[in-house]
């Protein structure tokens, strides 16, 4: 068997998922939300079920879905893109991440991935041959080190995987480090891999895309989910917005990993996107109050809570509540004795880039206020 | 950019359905049925979706899938399979036979492809690494060449990728001939994965899946399709069926390309493959009965229509009405001035194993009696 692949870990969103279950826990693990995506979208995706176009959906997605992805890049980030030739459909942001790198790497190439990140991000980048090349941001304030960044770049690199606004830390960057990045992109002759799935949550920063800036636009792959931004994770519907003749090359790895994506979920994501701003704001919104419910909760039992302007996702320090345990340890703990599940922060880190800090876990808020409420009296009480 | 995947084609299915719609001509290329799938199935997927599971399913799949797809095992191939370690549920076919591939294959290792063949096979092996040793059927009965098919096989040999019914021929392997590759696997201590899609089409002959025989349970990664069996293609739900310790290296390899698929279209799965025998040998009834329609009608026209004992398709020499032309110009042709497209049979070859056949197009039969019959009727104005 491939021992590459054999020697992955099953991804700790399914462990802790599975923990929580076991223990009759509240899950604050896995990121997704615990009440469904707007009834209108439901709706429109059973109506589309039910008027007979069951059979396979376009390569690179449904026309009405590309030209409402491309009407939001206008409307969000003042991109102009074209629908027909700049947008890939892809069955979620996993598989979109998946194509995306499929298209720029080759074996040997280098990539610029900042940590703590996304735990598809390194197998993926390895499992095409392509060489990480790791850069932690520091806390607590999620600093971007930008001497290390630039160090981090050569004539070998080929992309930089940029997640904002970011998971696991709630860090959206500033223009001035996109700025910064997009420098170096330009330096480097290098791509952009941007991951911002989570690009409607963000709660008084704006959200900007690194695609959106000077000189930009040629170099940046960006990637959406309709999963996170109309909180239907179950749905698996992602796209990817990149100029043509990246697109092309996105659509080619797109049609032999996956081909095409259910056109009745796609019609239902187009109906959503066509959405007014009033449903973005209502949903970051409702998701800042989640983050202040939960983020005065722990704060309120002990914990250090470190800053979060966007995502699903808040870190705590857990130093004061540990007991010297290391995070790992503290998560099952917390499942089994509190009934809160929660992901270990290490998840996120790779130890060859050094020992990954052990006094942090991560808080996914992306749920009902009710039950972050349990979760910080659950916590209190076993506290 | 990845220039191997850069430099591929765009799928032949695609580019002759563009061709079809340019010219208005009835698509007997790519194949998938022009009538829905069952309209209890279709409404149990829209009834799943609007009571509210619309996040995340399992990585592997929705247990009651799992279990359906290990019951279909043991009901039509006396297959006993643990629905909880043996069953990924995958986006569609194509994700499995990635998803496969990538658990099986690392760089140098020898894979053993029958042609013609379906035209994501060579593409995904050579991008794992993997050596592609190509045998071809002999024409007009599709025989399989044992010599060559053991000449095939060597000390590197990591897999066979064997589709019975197959796609684009038709052919049903036999009984004899699954135990003769059964003795090159066992010989080559090799593996096999099956693309069983058309499992549930076969016209008069059973199928019989290479897993059921014996000491191939534990060699064989078993896919099926539901756009397949339940005329249902958008959907895009698949399953591998395999020995746990080979499952969970594939169930890695998913988490990673697309992690999970839709657990609306999951529940309707389910409830369709628990359906009675009657409705699978409905299905296959029906299909006959269309093979029947356009083949009687294409041999009415002056071609030469090859054996076909399952899938969607059958394959027919062109000579008698190609003046000469090859089969990618005599598709063309068809389409343009006919109006109705095929597939030039030479896209499902490789010519570095030799000059592909220029004398056969595909059919797909898997539409409406009355529109096989208006094709025939517009082949035969046209000829
Ligand atoms: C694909 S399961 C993980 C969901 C998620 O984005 C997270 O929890 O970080
Ligand atoms: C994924 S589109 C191709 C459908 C099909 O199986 C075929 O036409 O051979």
């Amino acid at each position: 068997l491939n021992r590459q692949i054999a020697a992955l870990p099953t991804t700790i969103f399914t462990v802790m998922s599975e923990l929580a279950r076991a223990h009759d826990a509240i899950n604050l693990g896995q990121g997704f939300p615990d009440t469904e995506g707007p009834h209108d979208m439901v709706q429109a995706a059973a109506d589309a079920l039910l008027d007979g176009r069951n059979q396979y959906a376009p390569l690179t997605g449904l026309p009405e879905l590309r030209r409402a992805v491309a009407d939001s890049n206008a409307r969000f980030q003042g991109l102009e893109i074209d629908a027909e030739s700049e947008v890939v459909v892809t069955s979620g942001a996993t598989e979109a991440l998946a194509a995306s790198l499929m298209a720029l790497i080759e074996p040997g190439d280098e990539v610029v991935l900042i940590e703590p990140l996304y735990d598809t991000y390194l197998p993926m980048v390895r499992q095409l041959g392509g060489v990480p090349k790791l850069v932690r941001l520091e806390e607590p304030g999620w600093t971007l080190p930008r001497e290390a960044l630039a160090a981090a770049f050569s004539a070998r690199t080929k992309a930089i995987l940029l997640n904002t606004p970011m998971n696991p830390t709630g860090k959206v960057f500033t223009t001035e480090e996109l700025d910064f990045i997009a420098g170096l992109l330009i330096q480097h002759d290098a791509y952009a891999v941007c991951d911002e799935v989570y690009e409607h949550l963000t709660f008084g920063t704006p959200h900007v895309s690194l695609m959106s800036r000077p000189a930009m636009r040629e170099r940046c792959l960006r990637i959406g989910s309709a999963g996170k931004s109309f909180s239907l994770t179950g749905w698996k519907v992602g796209y990817v917005t990149a100029p043509a003749p990246l697109a092309a090359v996105v659509a080619k790895a797109h049609q032999n990993l996956v081909f095409a994506t259910a056109p009745n979920l796609q019609r239902a994501v187009a109906f959503g996107l066509n959405k007014d701003e009033q449903y973005f704001r209502d949903l970051a919104g409702d998701m800042a109050r989640k983050r202040d419910i939960l983020s005065a909760g722990l704060r309120g039992v002990g914990l250090d809570v470190l800053p979060c302007d966007g995502s699903y996702f808040v870190m705590a320090d857990i130093t004061p509540l540990a007991n010297g345990l290391d995070d790992v340890a503290f998560a099952r703990m917390l499942t089994e004795e509190a009934g809160v599940t929660t992901i270990p922060a290490s998840a996120f880190y790779d130890s060859s880039n050094g020992t990954p800090p052990k006094h942090l876990v991560r808080f996914a808020f992306c749920k009902q206020e009710s039950v972050l409420q349990e979760a910080v009296a659950r916590i209190e009480r076993w506290a």
